[in-house]
């Protein structure tokens, strides 16, 4: 049996427009090829902040020309689309260059939130750019809340409540049966609740980590690889006795958390998603490291493993 | 074996805005599933001229604000999530009411053209909203070519190059044979040229019925069915000896072709690609018709029905 690696793309990293973008996913193609041509399966997420926050703006200014007023969750849909094809054709074009024949499919995914999640009362999750207090206002007039970010602007901000089923995890499951590299739970897909059997959008963007270890988990893969802007998950951080972290057991990533050693909206969440996913299963690891260190990682030589 | 239907839906169909899809996907999706029950298997096919016009105006704004300009094939990825979205889960909420456990799955999908199309020298798909002058020299200004149409006003206007081949094709055969109803080539797919390997995006927007045609062909279907504004094709339309057509062959077909008996960007590129797919193989028949007489017309009691 092939391994399963569930591998998240962070959203930053994948640009701030759609050039930066092109580049970022040729960068990423050569880590997921390589993975490939290793012999594992993969399944790759990816998030959308900056990207949702573009499209959302831009969406914004249509119901200034008497539009109605469209959606979040469609404007998740519309960054699925707009990051996942870039995504898809880069990895195509690597396996093309290794001569490598093997499919790759984006489907649209949805994800059921529940409607009583305590997040959607308190908006945490920034999405779009770094904003001017002026922008700020203006969104804000749009309905849209805004926080000050650590003294470098401010962003806007939705509620970001936890995943609780991936709708399409039949399709996914279908296509990796027939060795397609699936692009997935774009944006931490498309926030739906259950309203009586009808899925309805709602006004959110779920955490990719959460979601890619949910996934990870229902497809019984053997790696959950959450990538990061840094190499090692660190304890004391920026502290005279910080210390990177090569491995740590559930147990031990359980006390860090206690103790407040990760920053929440950042290590936090990623930490726990990968906790989260060790849980559901016998002999899985989560690797949290730099998307050029993931191959490396998985062999065990670097990032930050984490294990049961 | 089931028999297989190819549906294409119209862009126009889907309404002017996000409130007018969702109902308008409601009453197709009544349609699809009355076909599923009757134990076709369905692929879906949309158009998405309003709503590419209406995303790439958007992105246009965006380019205002000094972001990097959003190519069309992006904005036409983009519209297959805005749209396929919304599609899916009236589906799947109409299969749900009638208790019929059935996936519904879109994919991204592109379809390859040829860089030598002449249609890139002449663009002439219409694509947004009607466009004051004011508007359409606003558009020009952003380098893209406005017509004035038939006194109605002024519309942006796209090239519409003849698909190749529609690159997710395995994709498409794979979620079919394990029982999915698939939307696929949103907006007649995103249009890529193939450069040396690599799927590039390209400035168009293919016909959606000339790629329904190509699909259905590709997918060995039995049936094409082209949804339109009125119940049949008619000959001498307009004139005192006008003509509704309930049924001809390929050659009649293509006599009334010669003739000018079908307008140009309205009902001649559907008789075209009727045409194109009855032709493809044995026992083929296609059916322009309206949304609510589908299954009539597949039942041989109304519309127009092309066959060999």
């Amino acid at each position: 049996m092939e391994k399963k690696i569930v591998i998240a793309l962070g959203g930053n990293a994948l640009g701030a427009d759609i050039e930066e973008q092109k580049s970022a996913v040729a960068n990423t193609a050569k880590v997921i090829v390589d993975l490939v041509s290793e012999g594992y399966k993969l399944i790759v997420t990816h998030g959308n902040g900056p990207q949702v926050g573009m499209i959302q703006d831009a969406m914004d200014y249509m119901q200034k020309k008497n539009l109605k007023k469209i959606p979040l969750p469609t404007c998740v849909a519309m960054s699925q689309g707009y990051i996942g094809i870039d995504l898809q054709n880069a990895i195509k074009y690597e396996l093309y260059k290794r001569n490598i024949d093997k499919k790759v499919s984006t489907i649209l995914s949805q994800v059921e939130v529940s409607k009583d999640d305590p997040a959607f009362l308190n908006p945490t999750k920034p999405i779009g750019k770094f904003l001017t207090k002026e922008e700020a206002e203006e969104h804000e007039a749009n309905g849209i809340p805004c926080i000050e970010d650590a003294g470098r602007g401010y962003r806007a901000v939705v509620p970001s409540p936890m995943p609780v089923a991936i709708k399409e995890l039949k399709t996914i499951k279908t296509l990796l049966d027939n060795d397609h590299i699936v692009i997935t739970c774009g944006g931490g897909g498309i926030p739906v609740v259950n309203e009586n059997g009808k899925l309805v959008g709602t006004n959110a963007v779920i955490d990719k980590d959460n979601v890619s270890s949910l996934l990870a988990s229902k497809l019984d893969a053997d790696f959950l690889v959450i990538l990061t802007a840094v190499e090692k998950v660190a304890i004391n951080f920026g502290k005279p006795n910080q210390k990177w972290i090569s491995e740590m057991s559930v147990d031990e990533a359980k006390q860090y958390i206690n103790e407040g050693q990760f920053a929440k909206g950042s290590m936090l969440p990623k930490v726990e998603a990968a906790v989260s996913f060790v849980q559901s299963g016998n002999n899985k690891k989560a690797l949290i490291t730099l998307l050029e260190k993931a191959a490396d990682g998985i062999a065990g030589k670097t990032g930050t493993v984490i294990h049961s």
